[in-house]
């Protein structure tokens, strides 16, 4: 039992004052955790766009004072009343998305999307009692994602943390607890190419990246990635990417294009961008017969999926996927493994380390484009 | 060996002579088969919905004299040259669409779209020559989708044949050749209901009715069947349908009134009508996190399918198929199969039985809505 259990901390945790404004690392208390959850000392972070898209705050209400962060490692601290299946001193990833293993889809073989912990970008309180655990001289500070993981110590509900196995470095699994694992499981998880199939990945950020790992890992004879950005294509080839289209470079559709390429379209495609056009053109780009199209990327409220249906009828598959159809606690820890046994490679997806004072660079990192991942020592 | 192999036949067939006017009864020539094709003698044929929509010609260049049908068993009467697969006296169903065995869809086990023999409505000849088997006085008598079974006596290429157990009886299991097995398989191969799981089917003519049999011997506890025309309720609980939900009983899309019966969607819904918004209510219909829909009616030219994408990324799945993704020749004796073992309900999907003369009777039953399948019985 940590000498800490029960009281308050204090500590350091970067505070969003503002939309879009540095954020700044402030002293602020975090309270014990209760029922069902668990108090966690953070040892690293990583900066994921979804932090970047809810700290600018242009597509939603605004939700602050807020304590962002969800990619993250680090060491349970102290556990709340009737917590049996982790203890002080495990080493976990908390996750931005839950699983209670008590619902229907928990419960599901195919589903992830945990009725209770699903995702939930609006809340800012804890689950248990609708209040903060973090404040400053007593004025509450929001939650992000129940993780806030950009704190040295932060509270989160127990079905929102996998425990890994403790010899795994936390500076590098740290980021497989959201973007790798999302395109990682698009892959492997859902879109399932065999040995030897082709592959089409959309979008050449980290989690395509991770896609086109999965489809490495997969034994895929032909990955293809698609992105406007020209500069993502040398580096893609470190993740596997065997041939590049730039969708700028053609007058015609890129699932025409594709299509040319490989006799009548990929086996496999993984849309990762988000980009309404691109969810189309990876759908339209399988082979008919057997051809699988896996959505992953995050669309505008007001976008339409719009496709002739013959396109269906001819045997196409189209599927979307959250979190790669991980199940956080289930599943996790075998993904950790697969980094162990030196099957996933994850340093490549590593470019920049920063300490905790200099958070905002991580931002600038990642607004300029200069980043996959930019991991944060929370000790420095 | 016949005594009529490598010979004209004279036998009687009925000629679509113009478009949407009665079919006549014709004295035809039935040339031998060539190269991997057989000569089939048809004991019994049934209407489909695809005869009556080329005969009518309303919506695809018209191609006449032509022999429709396309549903039918038979007995092989003679083998063209090469052929060692079948042999005369072979009970077979011969099947619209075909399987080489050589080309990439037949090789894949997910597809059945065969390069070679998928389904060509715009073709009147035979494969191998260009030529058309049939004639009256020398002049040629266009073929329908390479099977022409409104014949005594028809030639067929040998990939468009399944050999099936000789103990079926041919007046029953004809209908399997194509409307049946497309609903059935697209339950049993496609949406893969597991038992005791919910099933939407949109549209209650016999496919949409077969993917309910589909249902059904898949054990699902809720078999929801929607349709526009109320009559067709009653007798759809023959078919395992345990409720019924008209759209045009209510002022809320279909999709709502069936996630509100539900408790948020059925887990597999299959789409028999051909309707895009049917299709778009049949996916929209189905659970997230687990729902498949299944699209097999076959759409207009001109239509679009919209959905917003969350749809796909709430982890929903939709896919189309072709014949129930059924191979012709590897799997539809197993469906002959499961009919002898009495697990497939054949029976009573046969609602009228006519005389091959009274053969336009058939086209008045189905265009009126009487019939789900009328047979013709090819002696009569």
């Amino acid at each position: 039992m940590s000498n800490t259990a029960g009281q308050v901390i204090r500590c350091k945790a970067a505070v969003a004052w503002e939309a879009g404004k540095p954020l700044v690392i402030e002293e602020v208390e975090v309270a014990p955790p209760q029922a069902n959850e668990v108090r966690l000392k953070i040892i690293f972070t990583s900066l994921c766009h979804t932090d970047v898209y809810f700290w600018e705050a242009k597509g939603q209400a605004p939700l602050f004072p807020r304590i962002f962060g969800h990619e993250a490692s680090g060491i349970v601290e102290s556990v709340g009343p009737g917590v049996t299946d982790l203890q002080p001193g495990d080493h976990v990833l908390p996750v931005f998305t839950g699983e209670c293993k008590e619902c229907r889809h928990c419960k599901s073989e195919e589903s992830n999307m945990c009725d209770l912990l699903r995702i939930n970008t609006d809340r800012g309180h804890m689950l248990h009692d609708g209040q903060s655990r973090f404040s400053i001289n007593g004025k509450p500070i929001y939650h992000f994602l129940g993780t806030s993981t950009f704190s040295e110590y932060t509270v989160v509900h127990i079905g929102c943390v996998a425990k890994i196995n403790p010899a795994a470095p936390l500076d590098k699994v740290c980021v497989l607890s959201c973007g790798l694992s999302t395109g990682l499981g698009a892959t492997l998880n859902v879109a399932k190419p065999k040995k030897g199939q082709s592959v089409a990945i959309f979008g050449l950020g980290a989690v395509g990246l991770a896609a086109a790992e999965g489809a490495r890992i997969s034994g895929a004879s032909r990955i293809i990635g698609v992105d406007l950005n020209p500069n993502r294509f040398e580096e893609a080839k470190k993740f596997g990417v065997t041939e590049f289209v730039n969708p700028k470079d053609y007058d015609k559709p890129v699932q025409q294009v594709i299509a040319e390429m490989t006799d009548g379209g990929v086996d496999r495609s993984v849309e990762c961008t988000g980009s309404i056009q691109a969810m189309v053109s990876a759908f339209e780009c399988v082979h008919d017969g057997w051809g699988v199209a896996v959505l992953v990327g995050v669309p505008n409220k007001d976008d339409s999926f719009k496709t002739h249906p013959m396109n269906l009828l001819n045997e196409r598959t189209l599927k979307g996927t959250f979190f790669g159809n991980y199940k956080p606690r289930s599943d996790l820890p075998s993904v950790v493994e697969m980094y162990m046994n030196k099957e996933l490679e994850v340093e490549k997806f590593i470019t920049h380390y920063v300490s905790f004072s200099e958070i905002n660079k991580a931002f600038d990192y990642m607004l300029k484009g200069e980043s996959l991942r930019c991991i944060i020592r929370m000790d420095g």
